[in-house]
């Protein structure tokens, strides 16, 4: 049966026959391979264009920047997984990558949203709203709008806070650094930093960028598209991903992670009469 | 419970605390973020060194070779999971990462697996083995005989042969010509090489070395480790799985693939009467 | 890190000591291995108490009704990894399990949400609201509601409607009857069928109920938690996969499907001079 | 293009139109939905037969004692991709299924893979095998062959040893005698009670049969298919994993877990000066 209402019936990335492989339109072996980095081909195959020298910079340092951050739990998850099932590698890569969501890496695209929102508001926005004709000021107001809708409907604010780097994410600013001196910084990273200021302005706390609002607003500033940022994230972790892969396989932890994990956690359930756990 | 006898109790690849992040040793933020590409990254997350040049060109050519290759399986596969549960990218990802197997992608792997054999072989080989004395000679005897055992085993001989590329895989004169620019070529090539030359002597007809065995000899010569080979087609796809989601989130097939793929097939199992099928 | 503010440390699911295991406190060989079938042990699982005769009878119903409708885009992307990476039938599983999503198999769980704010709405319904006195009547005006909020939320109503079974999906009819001779009939039923008369008033145009929305009824009329209702149709699901995957091994034709799918995508993207496409 | 030597265009497992949808050639709606149990079903669509009473008994028998055992590994794994997103509660459950791997659930299809071969080797045994004539004295010889095979070949046997249940595994006494019952004992369940017995004479240690081996035992004996056997393991654990994801829901503790598993791993690699690990 047809599902749906689909109407396409193209694709515009790849083509191939026996002697060239097309990919957005470069042939893969005359102009692509030895002639690129994986970054540029990244850029390329996503967009449909090879990055400009700033635009690929800015990429390398994100994709640099989120891959590693130790024993976090989708890397656990991938550790455990291979322990239990080392026929399969790819389908430890796989459950950890699962865990790039909403809560955790996904924040990247989430922050992205709230971002892309403020900037086009502020180019929405007429001469009289507060702030306009200061610096920066119109987002401010705007972020600040943005940030109250959020705590009225009782969501996080995404990209902002981190478990480990309280007072400040030292990713962020290297992260805008290299922007600027790439000459891709714009309107999303002064929506980056206008959140930042307007998370103070309405709580009183403060709650520091983090991460991945860094790498949502330097990519959009880059002209990297929004609906691709979770790939960022999730393309870095792979990574690193192989990386925990090839040390579990050399220096197997998953067991010792699993049976730490379940010490941690009493059983609350009823027992019959006489029963007493063994170690869990 | 404690499952197995796992006695290690720590990892090499990162650590933190608030102000700095160590990846492999090195300040994430001060050494790595702006000054090494992703490739770099990579090269340093699964060895713990960074690459040398060589290495590194090595490495973003084959991670360039391998990245797309039109609706393959696993392209599909993804493109149909998101279309039926667009609230998780990630889960999109996973679903094609997990088609990267022994049959597919994960020739690379098996591939390396082979010719690090037939290299330790030559290494272990006595002056009197057939060959010995003459260039490639000794290779080409052990590539024979490593060819005749997987064909005695009925096992195919992975990382030859392709679907379309059936005379040759134009990648493969590609990532073999730049490990030699790279000052990288050494033994695993050459005994890729001679395998193709086995597999002519010992069944009389050609089959072309193809895109996995050329990306796991030009690796191992450069000295990455054989246990991550399967990471490079994993990771490389991983890119190109990101660019086909954002094409579905744009112009979406999902459904057009499935609805073709259940045309092609009939149902041949019992049938009451007067029961007739609609559309599959 | 601690990620979050998670503050329990304990699970009511399962506890073991060498001799006995417990599982919802009873013992696991002594009382359930042998006395409840696989249907019992679910309910149990998931809410911690034995299911009556008519609760086992409708999650019954419910499982059989979902398992199996053919060569739908979750099968494909299941048999086309089994035959890309046949070492790990738990990872074309999985890629199957991952299409059970927000559009096709989640629709159960997004119309429980729906009817169970209904029938909430209902309930906290004061005397004098529209229909109120009507058998069925407060329902009928609230379900309305409802409808026209989804319209103008531009949100699909999740659980009506089906590509196939466009008159009437034959599945509903039976899983209601079956709830009724249950004793398990209730207000979640009447808010379903509120719902599909609400849609023929505000669209004029006839959405039927489907299996999706009808399992969400009688499950909640049942008492089975709304937050597992996803968990029915997965598991019925991995029931059929596990029948799909044996298929593919004694008859293969995972790569006849992404044959037959690649071949309904033209490339429209830019080719160079002289390139033909050859077969996709 | 196309991959392999594919040549079936056919499948036998279900097919439908607008008013009838087939599962093996009946009638979902009038025939399965509130005839059969989910169990029968699961039968049905596997085999392409209704169980008999006595095989519907086993298989429910071996779906209930494998179904849950407490914070194993997949578990963890499937709670803590919850926790980072969500927003996907089939990824969650995609995790847990991902580590049914050949260390941990597949042990079940591997063994039996064993016990298949020693009643087919003894099947094919001449009269004068050691041991013929007496009662299970083939099996016993055949069985000893095979443990000495896969102690030469350093693979471990399945489905023998458990970490907990060190003494015996309280589940397979408890699956031995409901196939007894049920009329479903026979030479699978003999030659893996031989398998036990060889495996004290070859190694002087007792390894006590697991539940993995059990299943396997029964289900061969009532008639199940050997290809399939590694489904009743996931299937299972896929009833728990919904249990555990539901109760991840009211009571996370998927960061509790990650937090305690990161808790216990030091960093060992390279420090510079001055640098301190904070909280793991």
């Amino acid at each position: 049966m047809k599902i749906g209402s689909q109407t396409h019936h193209s694709s515009a990335i790849s083509a191939a026959n026996p002697r060239v492989i097309l990919v957005r339109g470069k042939d893969l072996c005359a102009e692509l391979i030895g002639h690129v980095s994986f970054t540029d081909h990244i850029w390329l195959l996503i967009t449909g264009e090879l990055p400009s020298a700033g635009q690929c910079a800015v990429l390398d340092a994100t994709l640099v920047a989120i891959a590693e951050h130790g024993l976090v739990p989708s890397v656990q998850a991938s550790r455990m997984t291979f322990a239990a099932a080392p026929e399969a590698l790819q389908g430890a890569v796989a459950a950890g990558i699962l865990g790039c969501g909403s809560v955790i890496l996904g924040a990247a695209e989430s922050a992205g949203r709230l971002l892309a929102d403020v900037v086009a508001r502020a180019r929405a926005a007429p001469d009289g709203t507060p702030g306009a004709g200061l610096p920066g000021g119109v987002l401010s107001a705007l972020a600040e709008e943005r940030v109250r809708e959020e705590r009225a409907a009782k969501r996080p604010v995404p990209g902002y806070g981190h478990p480990l780097h309280k007072e400040s994410d030292p990713r962020v600013e290297r992260l805008l650094s290299i922007a600027e001196q790439a000459g891709c910084s714009g309107r999303h990273i002064e929506a980056a930093r206008a959140v930042e200021g307007a998370l103070v302005a309405v709580t009183g706390k403060r709650l520091a960028m983090n991460v991945s609002a860094a790498i949502a607003a330097v990519l959009l500033d880059a002209g990297y598209p929004l609906l691709a940022l979770k790939g960022v994230p999730i393309l870095a972790r792979t990574a690193s991903l192989i990386a925990h892969l090839l040390e579990e396989q050399h220096r197997p932890i998953g067991f010792v992670l699993s049976h730490a994990g379940a010490s941690a956690i009493d059983y609350d359930g009823p027992v019959p009469a006489g029963f007493t756990p063994g170690d869990q």
